[in-house]
């Protein structure tokens, strides 16, 4: 599949799965939109798929990982090498993302796509290492555009792939020491947006470094100059590997009609490349959590999503995406499991 | 045990054991409370419980099912009949409940408190009605004090055998036509707030017939004066044999030190009788989504319980509780599975 297959690929979805879906909805056991939100997923569900009776999706997160060359301004509180030691945990099972994968029954897929650290062969560990984490933004721009046309394609190829096997539900991860600083960057430049209002604490800045960080993404922004209208342009300046895998997972699952579980702030600026790229990935979209990261509401706006709930996170590696594909499982069986009246010998309402 | 027994048996939460948990927390490999309310939840837990090293626990939602006489107002939507129907439903696994315990790995067990239809014998069903539905509190209070007490502890008991049993975490659940009513009448009368606002549209009637919900209620509270002083007094002049069971569950529950989630506006009605009867249940209490019912915000502020997501959930059962019960897990998990900095040899923050 070439960039342009996957982007001709994406069709819109099938509204008119909704109808008979809300039609199936307001027959089971319940007052009509009784259960809100989980209706409405299910609805969603079923006009991004274009199935009527959907099975309950086996659902996989994929954590992309890789590193920053911004990291070298001082924008994280943490050194660059945690970016590895994560991607280690994550294959050992210890991170915050497996926990949550496991708690609902999510697998977790691991891609060294920028790690700044040779690995040994690792068993579970997808190896599509473009670069030893991107260039320094304040500097030169983060990746070539070749570059990050690949590492889209890395992303899009992992989702065909996914849905080739048969799985239903795509949650989006990621880890990268210094990544919020190129999500808010990319924001900015996406959203038209000012950069002190879109760039936050991440892993835990006081607020001298977090202006620190804000100065560092305006220069960038003023040297490179990237062109909003032109989604791979910005994410190639101002992104991350991670980023641009995270953005082609996106397309490569909406070109598949696979629902994509967004996870926070990063999530949400790879979301914008997407779109960017194909506009109708948005259909494809659900947004797990609003994220304590300022910029994601922004995000969230510019994309007219409604995040699923609030929990206050800013972890990332697909956390939050995890709890929200738990959701979407749980509304596929609301929409299939349930008894209609009829079956329950239920009354229905007085007219 | 006795309701006295019941009431004096609950004791304050142990909030050492917070700094233990939160200790703990901020070792592991995560940017300090960075999964937000899922950490604060499983700090909460342990102190609920006393546990510094929890299981993860085994939870039951208990659906209490119940009658009401004041339904020959017209104040809803749906026939008397659906009460004892949906009895059977829950039985067969039919419901939203039934589903979403599954979804979570909670039991569901159901419990006949007061509804208007004699049962045949029948697996499942925990068989403890005390009257056929309640009085139309329009015209006579809705239980007599003793039968109130008497409701309260089939709740405590049930709370009591299901601690002995080593159930971990207690779900509340609801069913019974009518029951809006009985919840804004009580919660008008305990937070002393206007009946209108606290009124909402139930299982969907319109607002004519919300407007004559409010009428019957203000009736009734101007008939029987419960005094807000006394929970038992407004329990059984306005309340419901589900409500009085919640209740009993709450009471029961905490004072065997297991935490209680609850679910939306009806058992937040219970939750204002328990509280009253005993305010240290309040410290056992989790509220798990706020209700579309406009109600329930006014218990939750009243109680000062920030609900962990919002659905727009109005359906009751227990279906909320249960999605609240999997995050609760959940929050366990992240504490005793998830690996340390030192485990898994990631490097803390810089100074």
């Amino acid at each position: 599949m070439t960039f342009n297959e996957a982007r001709a690929l994406v069709r819109d979805v099938d509204d008119a799965i909704a109808i008979d879906t809300q039609r199936r909805l307001d027959r089971l056991t319940k007052p009509q939109a009784s259960l809100g939100r989980l209706e409405e997923l299910a609805v969603q569900y079923c006009t991004m798929t274009g199935e009527r009776k959907p099975a309950v999706p086996r659902g996989v997160v994929f954590t992309f990982a890789a590193d920053h060359g911004v990291v070298d301004e001082g924008v994280s509180a943490y050194p660059r090498d945690v970016t590895a030691q994560m991607v280690m945990n994550f294959l050992r099972g210890g991170a915050g993302v497996n926990v949550l994968a496991r708690h609902t029954g999510v697998d977790v897929r691991v891609v060294d796509i920028g790690v700044a650290h040779e690995f040994e062969p690792i068993a579970g560990l997808i190896s599509r290492k473009l670069m030893k984490g991107t260039h320094n933004m304040a500097h030169e721009p983060a990746m070539s555009e070749a570059t990050a046309e690949h590492a889209v394609m890395v992303g899009a190829d992992l989702a065909a792939e996914a849905a080739r096997e048969g799985i239903g539900l795509i949650g989006t991860g990621d880890m990268g020491i210094g990544n919020t600083t190129a999500s808010a960057a990319i924001t900015a430049a996406m959203t038209r947006s000012d950069v002190n209002h879109v760039t936050g604490q991440g892993t835990g800045i006081d607020e001298q470094g977090r202006r620190r960080k804000v100065e560092v993404i305006e220069r960038a922004l003023a040297r490179h100059q990237p062109d909003p209208r032109n989604a791979m342009d910005v994410l190639a300046k101002v992104g991350g590997l991670e980023i641009a895998g995270m953005a082609g997972l996106i397309l490569g699952a909406a070109a598949a009609r696979v629902p994509v579980v967004l996870d926070g702030f990063i999530a949400g600026a790879a979301a914008l490349i997407a779109c960017g790229v194909q506009p109708r990935c948005r259909q494809y979209l659900i947004a797990s959590h609003r994220s304590v990261e300022r910029g994601h509401q922004v995000i969230l706006q510019n994309l007219g999503l409604r995040p699923l709930f609030d929990l206050e996170l800013r972890l990332g590696e697909g956390t939050g995406a995890c709890l929200g594909m738990g959701l979407v499982q749980a509304a596929v069986k609301i929409l299939t499991e349930m008894a209609t009246f009829a079956e329950a010998g239920v009354s229905e309402r007085s007219a």
